[in-house]
């Protein structure tokens, strides 16, 4: 985790076994914002020898639930709409930039772009939050 | 793969590592259908202990992938929308079931409904796929 | 009105200024279901003499909060995705047909496909909805 | 039409039947780029008294496609996503700014952000344009 992490997010991502697994880099974590890198394997490769749609979704779902844990209560994802721009495959390094757009009451919208390491997008990301009443579990 | 499972789709499956890795199932897998089955796992959890969005996209997004590709032609996930309804975890085995909704030239729309063993609705996803030139490879 | 809608389409419908203005006829209204028809007029085509998507949108989202108004609380539209699949222009028929696929807690998921006369899809709208804590004005 | 228009986008508002009923006015339009107003008519209300959904997507449709039409081909939306926020009713102007967000072949991803006088966020919406291989009518 970076030094700028928050301590919600470092508590997040300390117990964050499927980020962990799947290699995710911590870049910038702060209020409303997170960068998040991942390098893809052999195994999150479809049958087409690109990278599943599932591996790239949970890149940028993770630096989304980095950036809209910004409170002391835990927020979910409702929802999120995912456009594939441009396949990928193993070796490839992918980062994932999240920001919050938008919030209206317990809701929230935060996009999130994922570029490939020439800086081309692979994928337009946008999350739905909503905070929910329950406190985050002390670190 | 089942019995009745296309010749198109045991040949993604048989080539999909990311698929195998995360353990999943292929039930039903009929031009325009697919049921994927797939049982979360400690290492699919976030820190919140509940399932990564990303593993439940991942089943939908496979389960979609098959239903698609129902022409000789590769057919690819262009975008797709998840709505999350329920959080799981570890054990829970989760069952997707694509149907396709609508299509139009080279543009189709399908829905993958994901439940629990109790039946209960984890999440609604909505697949936007586009058929590609490329001709499937000989299986 | 037809004669099966509910108490609280009818008063919701007897205030809506603009699907009356748009001459959209509602011709089911039950909890869960409802189906709108509308005519495509001059006025509502873009500068391509098609179907303004406004328009579109707009009748499935009546059909839409006609649908998920199904309890004594105020249902809002929290957001929708709609996909457009067949352009239409003047004159043409559109039907929209609304139906709940998941609920949970306060929160509920919609399809609604919009036809032309012909059966042919012209958009397919997925909308999700929120239940408020307020109850409906007396019809 | 502001002074600024593109030539595209002065023959597209010219021959807007829908934009102009709705009384929009198009404040800038440059290629990837655009900002489009209105004011919430009685007429917009639905039956909560509130701007019927279909208004406020049409507002930032009109602004998606002058920003998208920035070739020589005419480029149409292939869908939307739009979060609603904040209710408006009569009286209330409304302001959507559509940027371009990424492009890749002959797709492409719109943000638009539709705020009020006080410039609060109303809605958020997301384009997803297709390009035509059709070129646009002469002026």
């Amino acid at each position: 985790m970076p030094a700028e992490s928050t301590t919600v997010g470092r508590a997040m991502m300390k117990h964050d076994r499927a980020s962990a697994a799947l290699g995710m880099t911590v870049v910038v974590n702060e209020p409303g914002r997170a960068v998040v890198t991942m390098t893809v394997r052999d195994d999150m490769l479809n049958g087409f020898a690109i990278t599943h749609g599932g591996f790239v979704f949970a890149l940028a779902d993770t630096a989304f639930a980095l950036a809209c844990n910004d409170s002391e209560y835990v927020t979910v994802a409702a929802g999120a709409d995912i456009s594939f721009l441009k396949s990928t495959t193993a070796g490839d390094v992918l980062t994932a930039t999240a920001l919050e757009r938008a919030k209206s009451g317990r809701s929230g919208i935060y996009d999130v772009q994922v570029l490939d390491a020439a800086g081309a997008t692979v994928a337009e990301f946008r999350g739905r939050s909503r905070r929910t009443p329950t406190p985050h579990a002390a670190p």
